[in-house]
């Protein structure tokens, strides 16, 4: 049954008071600095508003145990609250559904405290959630392994032998991540012309998006002792959008033998709220039965994932509006997140409260998550309708804005929604 | 000619006092913790002693423009004093070369405040120098790249059609990133038996060291704004050595098509003190020609590197000796430093003060920097000397501590040193 709250939610928001997704935030008229700059301190989305949880702390309405006295929420990053593991995300979110609900009069009551600690989103600048030491971005969907295979080598060896049998990932670059609204810049790099064994460097001719969602880790591990399988859930924080931009020419020169680098590293985004598990618990469905069965380090008593329904849009540079080009959905992918803790950390690797774990591109069946695919390597062009006409692509163009969203659909109109992931492709400045 | 120093410094030390490279340290006394940990301040090494930069900042002994009234020396890891930038570099050089010299009676004459800032190494935990945002792991050597290549696609094919055109690298993981003297545990992993199809999940058989240096970038640049080749050296703080513990036979597995992960990410070594471009300068030689010539954002007016020479030890479990097992030298590396931060950023990836540029293994004609190579990937053992006994080695066995050196040598024995790395490898302690 749906939770009321006195905050004005309108039906079909992305953020009703069962999700309270945790971001971080600062007032506009205090801060119009740099939106990648970590300042600002935490809050939760509610409807149209952000509810100051830094401001909340301080008026003394946490309470529990883990949170009385805190200061988590008067930073500018979630890490501290992260790296407090599962009773005190559960025991914020118990206290703010309370302190938020229709029912109870402590702050409904209080206009003077609301006013200090309800801020429309539209007069707040999102930062990053938080300070990401290390991000790894997986290839778990076997649907975009599957296509990517077959574009590069054919239909008959499209899976790696290895791609089965462990989720398989790369260590991404944490200095380029930026959050949402953030423009990025078409990259300059090396490719190699169709015909040439000469490269040149010029700015890359195929930018593109990749539908992706990444989990932010909480407490993590300490060197050399891994998180098993059956515990890996709970160093999970909560899920974002996230679209890891490449250049595939770039990217199809360098990558042999040691993978992505600067065909990758010059921009990732992500969405600036962090739903958590328990806002999407409702949501749990069942995984992709995995044949052959993984090893016992990966293999999961209980293996479900959650029905996130995701859509990418582009909007054109003239256009005021954007059109949707694909959708994919979550629950299609064959590695889950508590596999990818669980292998990762299996070396004894160390993961750290704050860092970030990509899923790699989500495709399936009909809805591939990347121009790549949708495009086949270039060899088709995709059409949409936007503001009135046509619009062909097989890449990325210069002032393209690439709009990622992604919800999941309850009973009533009522959703957990993501809100969105949005960056526009600047043109390349450079005399090259 | 040799700078005198009132402070005793041994003939033959790596730290005499046209060294004075830069770390972070703790007294053993004051903190017994966890060495990966950044507390601790900064001090520079001068032959036994460290000289404590924090308490002599305190005291006023940084007059000039970028130092005065700065307190970057009293932090926990180097950031910001790498991010003021090459003059705020130059100018603490030139003040501590002035008051540690036997010529400058300030700090001679003071007993009070000499014992307060001089600190036998002996007494102190060394800490990593920066807190690292993010480790990029470069392939620069080509003897490297040669042997590798031979071994895993025969000789005709050794070198991958991009190796020449630019520095190949991957992005590292920098969570597992431990000061020398951290034991290291080796790791577990998905590992394929030979002629078999199906993995298994082990111990890995084929721990192996990398003979790397590290270079710490200093102030970097914003997301989008390329360091171009001509200003690159400026932001390259100084240079550590590096052990990029690599275990092969998870690497063989994992590694197709994205690059290594958990073969890489359970522990990197770096050396502790940072030894900076100026104490290079007198051992700057001429670099590798590059044939064919580099596409002009690669090009050096100058294309010089340093004569370093370096030095792979082996310690076995019951030996209080080690014996050298391979040497090589830096002179070497195909791709120099600058030529690794103008790639790097050519995509426009921000690098930001405190990340860690990771040369790749350092193989020469005679001195393979690897056990892969050495052992040509397990096919002959290496035989050495140690404590009266032969010990033979295909790859690391536990309980071998590795140890890296280097040293810049000049004449009359003087020499600019960079300490050592070293790192034991434990047993694996699960039950798998």
């Amino acid at each position: 049954m749906a939770l009321d709250t006195f905050v004005p939610v309108a039906p079909g928001s992305d953020f009703p008071l069962e999700n309270l997704p945790f971001g971080v935030f600062s007032r506009r008229r205090q801060s119009g600095g740099d939106p990648s700059c970590c300042c600002g301190r935490v809050g939760v989305a509610l409807g149209e508003h952000v509810v100051d949880l830094g401001t909340l702390s301080e008026a003394g309405a946490f309470t529990g145990p883990m949170l009385s006295g805190a200061d988590c929420f008067r930073k500018g990053s979630l890490n501290e609250f992260m790296a407090l593991g599962y009773a005190a995300w559960q025991e914020a979110r118990t206290t703010l559904t309370r302190l938020l609900s229709s029912a109870e009069g402590v702050l409904r009551d209080d206009r003077t405290l609301q006013e200090k600690i309800l801020i429309p989103q539209s007069e707040v600048t999102m930062h990053l959630p938080a300070r990401i030491g290390d991000y790894t971005d997986f290839y778990a969907s076997k649907e975009h392994a599957t296509n990517v295979g077959t574009i590069f080598r054919g239909k008959d060896n499209a899976l790696q032998p290895n791609w089965c049998h462990l989720p398989v990932a790369y260590h991404g670059r944490a200095s380029s991540i930026v959050p949402s609204g953030t423009d990025v810049k078409r990259p300059r790099g090396q490719t190699l012309k169709p015909g040439s064994t000469q490269p040149h460097f010029v700015p890359s001719a195929v930018v593109d998006f990749e539908l992706e969602m990444g989990a932010f880790v909480g407490p993590g591990n300490q060197l050399g002792s891994p998180i098993p399988i059956e515990s890996a859930k709970e160093h999970i924080f909560g899920i974002v959008l996230l679209n890891d931009w490449s250049a595939r020419d770039i990217q199809k020169w360098e990558y042999v033998p040691l993978g992505p680098f600067n065909g990758k590293n010059w921009a990732t985004t992500v969405s600036p709220w962090v739903v958590t598990l328990d806002a999407l618990e409702p949501f749990e469905c069942p995984a992709p039965v995995q044949e052959p069965p993984v090893l016992p380090y990966l293999r999961e008593q209980h293996r479900t994932t959650y029905d996130v329904q995701l859509e990418v849009q582009i909007q054109p540079r003239d256009s005021s509006e954007a059109a949707a080009v694909s959708a994919s959905n979550l629950r299609h992918l064959y590695w889950t997140f508590p596999q990818m803790v669980a292998h990762h950390t299996s070396s004894g690797c160390n993961l750290r409260p704050g860092d970030l774990l990509g899923t790699g591109t989500i495709s399936c069946e009909d809805g591939p998550g990347s121009l790549l695919e949708l495009s086949w390597a270039g060899q088709r062009q995709i059409a949409f309708e936007c503001g009135g006409s046509t619009h062909n692509r097989c890449y990325l163009m210069d002032g393209d804005t690439v709009i990622l969203k992604g919800h999941c659909a309850g009973p009533n109109g009522r959703r957990i929604g993501f809100g969105e992931c949005r960056g526009r492709v600047l043109p390349d400045d450079s005399q090259c």
